[in-house]
């Protein structure tokens, strides 16, 4: 079961909103079909959602139908309308730019297929960095996860929140292959219930010991010594180690504090956003607000109460005990050793 | 809209478990209808329980169809299954031991309808009692709620959870009807929803401003420094302060305390329980797997997932900066404090 699937010269995006009830897919044959199955979270999870976007980019100039004059205005529409999906997920628009200059790099191709042929295989290899990245990720925090230990984990950081493998859920996977003993404790993660939904479905089917708890028991099971660790991913890092992920981790982190509870975010480099220089200039997104008045599509409140819904929150790199990378392992002080990963080839 | 109405010889007792959706009621004709109400949570909130399992008894009184010789005996019975429905708020043990007094004191009573005249008169007391306190509760609290405060709530400690008014929702009310110009977030409270379903819908009856918030959303919040103060009620508190309430409680309390935050527990007196020492001796009911699996109904994850789910968690003295009652306002040191607020007449 995979996020996303290139069949030629169509995207085919696993309905995530369904699962794990039904398994519905979207066939994207056009970027209006990526950028709307983005912007519904039928796709989400900070690298999936650049690597969707990368294809959506080169569906973008498969599409096309005038000339080759033509195409690079076109294609800045196909970007801009891309990056409005969502404004969080910082591996949004490092993809796209990637494409942006590959495609820059196109211009003395005349053949249009041949310019096609370039982007096609730009977002695979992409896709490809990622499949290795998680990987790498894998190892390296693989090396930080105690024998027997219990982790909790928020959201859905598995192998359908990017090309394959996942980010934390990486890390579960290679300390589970490692043989470890290791037992997840996945949050719920109301509203759009990806924990409940998504990663309970990603462990068990690769029978990896896991136990759903709701967003409110975190403080419960630590205050009762049952977390080792927490690990969770990230949508934008900033360059002081601050990082946006899904709303209910800064909770989380704070409670990992207070009970002395190691706290770590597994992410690829391209999560880091040496631009923005704390969490606090990065954007959080609002989402609609029936979200909240709903689970999975019941009504659970009363139609005209008002409610707040964002998206993300931003954790302070003082929560952080380490920044997993397929580079390595960053700890503070974050705005240094972020800098010198990032100059690392 | 009440939790409870006595119709002469029936509880009518309004099914929680359907709101805001459906308003549906159960006629309770026997005690055992209102140990069920109480099981599936179709009444719910520790002193509401405590009137409803008051009244329960008082049914068992009146069903019985033996001499007066074997009521006691049967009676036994009905306290014995009406105790079994909930452990951990103790307004239910509380409310049925007054009964049990009441019930004592009858023995010289022959007349059967006499000993069951009583009965409801002690349950009516009961209720009466709640009434009166929870407004007591709202006058005192009232004293602590700043002008314009933004507060934070988890759960239903409101009219539905009690008799009439409410706990933390009556201090809310009060402070509301003083002209405060106050605010309320109202936490969803995962996995029964009751602050989704009950709390807004009670505030948006009362024209008290509310805005709905998922659990994981109130340390982001915080954070960004939009709540003034919390509270909440309770289901037990031990002589030491600690005090169990709805899961996710512990979770609020630690992040309130990290940001500077104040946060009281409103209850009347009948939940303060000398017996208990600390937090540590209050048993902790686990509700049912799929309450965790399911959302209002639907399924929200795998039906094979490995679920958690503790209905309470208990929240430590040290975190509570006070216990708002129908006597006045305890602070620490609670050991001290709060057995001189129960001899106090």
């Amino acid at each position: 079961m995979k996020a996303l699937e290139w069949l030629g010269n169509t995207l085919r995006i696993l309905n995530q909103t369904k699962l794990p009830v039904e398994i519905v897919y979207r066939d994207a044959v056009s970027y209006q079909d990526v950028a709307e199955a983005i912007e519904n979270m039928e796709v989400r999870g900070a690298p999936a959602i650049g690597a969707a976007a990368a294809y959506g980019f080169a569906l973008g100039a498969l599409e096309y139908q005038g000339d080759r004059d033509g195409l690079s205005s076109f294609m800045e529409l196909v970007q801009d309308r891309l990056e409005a999906t969502r404004p969080t997920a910082v591996n949004l628009f490092w993809a796209l730019r990637r494409m942006e200059d590959r495609f820059r790099e196109c211009r003395e191709i005349e053949d249009l297929s041949e310019v096609r042929r370039v982007l096609i295989e730009e977002a695979d290899r992409i896709a490809e960095d990622d499949r290795r990245m998680n990987r790498l990720i894998g190892k390296y925090g693989n090396e930080i996860v105690p024998e027997k230990a219990n982790i909790l984990t928020h959201c859905n950081a598995g192998a359908l929140a990017t090309v394959e493998y996942g980010t934390a859920l990486g890390v579960i996977r290679a300390a589970h292959e490692a043989g470890k003993g290791i037992h997840v404790y996945a949050d719920e993660t109301r509203p759009f219930l990806q924990g409940a939904r998504l990663t309970t479905m990603e462990l068990l089917r690769d029978k990896i010991p896991v136990t759903l708890i709701a967003d409110s028991m975190a403080g419960y099971l630590m205050q009762q010594g049952k977390i080792d660790l927490v690990i969770v991913g990230a949508d934008r890092i900033a360059a002081n180690g601050d990082t946006a992920n899904k709303i209910g981790t800064y909770s989380v982190a704070v409670l990992a504090h207070a009970h002395g509870i190691p706290f770590y975010v597994a992410a690829p480099t391209s999560t880091i956003d040496l631009k923005v220089a704390s969490g606090q200039e990065i954007p959080i997104e609002q989402r609609p607000d029936d979200e909240m008045r709903e689970c999975f599509g019941v009504q659970t409140a009363p139609a005209e109460v008002k409610v707040y819904n964002p998206a993300f929150d931003v954790t302070p790199a003082k929560y952080i005990t380490g920044i997993i990378t397929e580079k390595g392992i960053v700890v503070a002080p974050y705005s240094v050793n972020l800098l010198k990963l990032m100059v690392r080839s």
